[in-house]
């Protein structure tokens, strides 16, 4: 008879079930601070939303503040990933920049919640030592856009007065769209970043 | 000698300080809100930005849900008025479109804080009666802009899969600056608005 494992297997299954309940209270705490407001969301409103007790909470989580950075964890690092695949295929300039934007609008579809709750309180963790690593993911995933459009520039076959201004454009026709965005709308998501990048991508095209 | 009039200039007179001192209270109140959250903001933090007693608070504005609809009007109500000035002057689609993106980069550069706040904070005053009044007047600006794109698609100037996605991409560029627009920054508001328009006319230009 085989003797039973006690290491790795079990470990990395009992490691999986704690991430997926992990991941389940995070994605309740957003929905409920991005209906609610972060700042009015009460702990009990937390337990409330996640099943959980507010021992439970703490094991998972802790406070609302590493809630706040959980959720933005949560929908940055598969963006990141994303990215950095697209980056490492190495595609030309045109259809990188086309990945970029339909790997940014799926992840708002996917993570609308978190997203919105991260736009709208990114000041409160400002100042949190972690803040720094936030910044750096997302300065990575901005610098990922970046160079495609330096690419593009230097290639000779997009052209923009200001390369950052570009970007923030770019960055800006997509990002706004958890404002207005409806996963069950007329246009799907894919749609809506295909016809940015219509036009965005004719309005910095050499001719 | 001629009697002191008691009626006209003086009442037009006190009016006006009376609406100046109400849009300073304003713009300080937006100002704590941006910078603290609305939530968090206490009605003890609006009496000491405004330096007004809470008597005085309530006189001028009433409460915290009254405070961010007179936030939303202070910056939308000369928006709407630039906006219908622009339709009035009946210009070629794409000086149209430019004067439009100006407007509204201006008006983010004059109330950033009102902008921010309200960006956040639109879902508290969702429910309110006097939401729908916001609504109507957000809508009549999108409407303008969506009017200048219309006539130049049907001039055979201008070409788009979907018009509402365009206008939102359009929105989306400016929308989103509030997230990273600095007044003292390299790039001023007014150039911003112009890269962003080369842009985006490029690229719904018809060749």
């Amino acid at each position: 008879m085989a003797p039973v494992s006690t290491t790795g297997p079990v470990r990395e299954g009992s490691r999986r079930r704690y991430e997926e309940r992990r991941d389940a209270v995070i994605d309740a705490a957003a929905r409920v601070f991005a209906s609610k407001g972060y700042d009015a969301t009460t702990i009990d409103d937390l337990v409330e939303a996640t099943g959980l007790q507010r021992g439970g909470l703490y094991h998972y989580i802790g406070g609302k503040k590493d809630l706040l950075i959980a959720i933005h964890e949560r929908f940055l690092t598969p963006l990141l990933e994303q990215a950095r695949a697209i980056e490492a295929e190495d595609l030309e300039p045109e259809p990188a920049l086309r990945a970029l934007a339909y790997a940014l609008m799926d992840n708002i579809h996917r993570y609308r919640d978190q997203v919105t709750v991260f736009f709208h309180e990114w000041r409160t963790i400002e100042g949190d030592e972690r803040w720094s690593d936030i910044r750096r993911e997302r300065r990575e995933f901005e610098q990922i856009i970046s160079n495609v459009l330096e690419r593009g520039r230097a290639a000779g076959r997009f052209r923009f007065a200001d390369r950052r201004i570009a970007l923030l454009g770019f960055l800006g026709m997509i990002n706004y769209a958890p404002q207005w965005y409806e996963p069950d709308g007329r246009v799907s998501h894919a749609e809506i970043a295909e016809q940015f990048c219509d036009i965005f991508l004719r309005g910095i095209a050499v001719d």
